[in-house]
């Protein structure tokens, strides 16, 4: 395939990013950096002023006012936007996409918002439900990069009606823009992301609030002496509210049994302290090094550099 | 002040580090870049290994196996142990310390070292507590680096009996090697630590540890996708587990009152999600954000970077 892509090499002819945040635009900005995946990539946006910015930074192929305008003639729709308004969006689109047009997104989690896409799934259309992790705590169409995928896993959860070759075509766009592709079924994706992702972004936030509840001076020499392990906590509760609400809200089951089971180990914990077990203090601290020396040797210690990226 | 320091120019004729860790190796690198802060560095440690590795690096000026002959010409002697181990070494060198010697540390608790040590500062000995806000999740006399402390907070909490001299004298010394020293009360030190750096670094062992519990399936696929979050949490939870140990023993209430308010926070977070309070969890995600914005605009955000350091 020559550098130079003519109308058969395409992955796809025309793309449309709905959402245009960290991740759409950096979708975006990924494939067109490549010019042999996609020829035409449309991005529209609920909000005006975001649409007005991706046209400043002159995202994409077009930047569309009215969504199903933006989907009508697209090969692949690529949801990109707070898995709450999966629904609303497809009801919307629903009869504007093209036979043989394929609808991905970039939800976080993946059973519940695929019973809200499913059901509005013409005939015809192939869903392929999809999770890229990669991310910063940024959000907005100026925050994103295209590098942003290089190295980072790209989750793809087919259901029993999706057709192979549907799949086949995402995880070429995918790999196309650098990302590392693997299928797994939804319910395990989300109880493996309740424990990686959901969790740790539950306890930040709730430090972070215990925190802010804190006398002012205090507050303020927390945060003046944050560098001391708050601030990790910080980065990770800097992120999108509205999509992590969203997060929550349609994990709950898999996120709560999480959380029973961190609550029940937390107050071992507790009473650990309490009672000056010194040895069991020691024995957690000794066993969860192990887990970190894992994490170093999967080379999941890269973290996304938007810095030295662009 | 000229760059090669006569004996009049220094802050200290001689100091001893007692413990060559990621903190004390780097005290010892960042004193001798210097040549105007202090004409002899003595190391000791209790681990004959650690010595020898010491040695064989070449930190200080010498590596002594005594630690009463290393403490014996001292001006000042700086406990860089875990804080469990303050007592016994203080037992040990009391007889040995040399008139108007400062006695400091670098512990991340300050009330319970104190009564630790502060029984056996004999006649004529000051003592001025300290807590250096930096570091890595490394451990080991290879682990530190001259530019650890650079633009970083150095706490110090003198009691009432500690001379203003003495205490002036250790600013020196850290300000010589780039800290930002801060004067504090030890109970208010505590207290600030346990929601910025022991509440923490408690929940993301706890995390850690509820994710070493899972199936082995699971658990291999945590690691891999750890970057959506969970690998900032394995990071903490891999700093050293004896020095851990010391700490939440040694600042137990002020740990266990944080905890209580975490618990509690985090009780509600659970309900509103069981329940589906949306505008509950956004109205959490969105206030924390303020708090990262506080840690940003306070110029914490720049990490210690052994890296780009060296």
């Amino acid at each position: 395939m020559g550098k130079q892509g003519n109308k058969s090499d395409f992955v796809f002819q025309s793309i449309t990013l709905i959402g245009i945040g960290l991740i759409g635009s950096s979708i975006a900005r990924a494939v067109k950096k490549r010019n042999d995946l996609v020829e035409t990539v449309i991005l529209t946006d609920v909000n005006a002023e975001v649409r007005q910015k991706a046209k400043e930074i002159g995202l994409g192929d077009h930047v569309l006012d009215d969504v199903t305008v933006a989907v009508k003639d697209a090969d692949c729709v690529i949801l990109c936007t707070p898995i709450g308004n999966y629904a609303e969006i497809m009801q919307n689109i629903s009869n504007h996409l093209k036979p043989g047009c394929i609808v991905s997104d970039v939800g976080s989690v993946k059973r519940a918002p695929i019973a809200d896409m499913s059901p509005h799934i013409p005939q015809g259309v192939h869903l392929v439900p999809g999770h890229p992790i990669a991310g910063t705590e940024q959000s907005g169409p100026e925050s994103g990069f295209a590098e942003l995928f290089e190295g980072r896993y790209w989750l793809l959860t087919p259901t029993h009606e999706t057709a192979r070759n549907a799949t086949q075509r995402m995880r070429n766009l995918f790999e196309g823009i650098g990302a590392m592709v693997e299928e797994m079924d939804p319910d395990y994706h989300d109880k493996v992301l309740a424990i990686t992702s959901h969790l740790p972004h539950l306890i930040a936030y709730t430090i972070v609030g215990t925190a802010d509840d804190l006398e002012d001076q205090t507050q303020a020499d927390v945060i003046r002496f944050s560098a001391s392990g708050f601030r990790d906590f910080t980065r990770i509760a800097g992120s999108n509210p509205v999509m992590w609400r969203d997060i929550f809200l349609n994990n709950r089951e898999a996120v709560l049994e999480m959380l029973q089971r961190f609550s029940e180990d937390l107050t071992a914990l507790q009473r650990a302290i309490r009672w000056g077990e010194a040895q069991t203090l020691e024995d957690l601290f000794t066993r969860t090094r192990e887990i970190r020396r894992g994490v170093i040797d999967a080379k999941q210690e890269i973290p996304p550099s938007p810095d030295k990226a662009r």
